[in-house]
């Protein structure tokens, strides 16, 4: 399969880049073919500017958000890689999305209703949390999938699985080396 | 009061202009102090940076982050006027949220456990979407009160409003008229 890995952390010796090293390793070996947009070496502009929605009301977009569209139109799966940040996403690739997942590519509506240009792809959220389970009620993990699984990808149509690898903060090596193995049942299974 | 303003829209035409512009004249008219941080016309740097990590790991911050850490500290309200973009924060305002509240200044850890530098500040949350009220069933507001009001303001023990004005998109002037007039109540209340 056609899998794209957006990747969302500023540390090269962080546990977030593990997980996306693991993760390219992991669809090479089963065959997949895959392309990486890792968002801070790409220096991804992450605000919505104006020039964004007028291009957008002219049926176009920056040549940035142009190139990433063009990945995920290519993609079968959409893999990402990201630490939770104040229960968000990360502001630069909060603002991939606010970019990327444009009007007419992302969603649009006509005649009869929403039209829905991803449906099919499928979506597989990898995302860290410093603190250990307890702190995120089991409310507090439906939040976080309401507001980024339905909220972004289930709102385009898109089928979506959230992986939560929590307490990385002051984490011991065997509770990530246990994070890091539990991936290849979840590549296989995507 | 102190109040400080923190507004985010890339559009001097938008309803959340004219949201802005209406709490400031309510906060000027009833006496208070006022100070504003317009993100986009700043150009508040959203994304953030290695730079931020290291400084805080010195007991230090960026300049930009600086100026508006004291502008927090100053405020005994804080007023947050912005739209709800894939149900989430626009990224220029997650990214003030990630580089501004910082370890240290906006919670801490020490041998007794949390600390909450900013506790005893309130934040008022004044939000739009684009879509209607029924897009968002019930459990759908929980979920964004829960990443944003909680999840942020609540973890740095603040008591928080928050205010949602739905179906923005295509609102008829007397909608948003009945918007802003809600506004008196609220911050008066506040």
């Amino acid at each position: 399969m056609r899998c794209l890995v957006i990747y969302a952390h500023l540390n090269p010796f962080s546990f977030n880049h593990a997980i996306k090293e693991e993760v390219v390793r992991l669809l090479d070996e089963m065959g997949h073919e895959v392309k990486v947009s890792d968002l801070y070496e790409m220096d991804f502009k992450a605000v919505l500017q104006p020039e964004d929605l007028n291009l957008q009301y002219s049926g176009s977009v920056a040549a940035d958000v142009k190139v990433e569209q063009e990945k995920i139109t290519w993609a079968e799966r959409l893999i990402l890689v990201y630490p939770i940040w104040w229960t968000g996403f990360p502001a630069i690739l909060k603002g991939y999305i606010d970019r990327v997942f444009s009007y007419g590519f992302a969603y649009a509506i006509d005649e009869k209703g929403w039209v829905h240009p991803l449906k099919g792809k499928r979506a597989l959220l990898i995302s860290t949390h410093g603190q250990p389970e307890a702190i995120y009620h089991d409310r507090m993990y439906i939040s976080l999938m309401d507001t980024q699984d339905v909220g972004v990808f289930g709102f385009c149509g898109m089928e979506v699985e959230h992986i939560f690898f929590p307490g990385i903060m002051n984490s011991s090596d065997e509770l990530r080396q246990e994070y890091l193995d539990s991936l290849k049942d979840a590549i296989a299974k995507m």
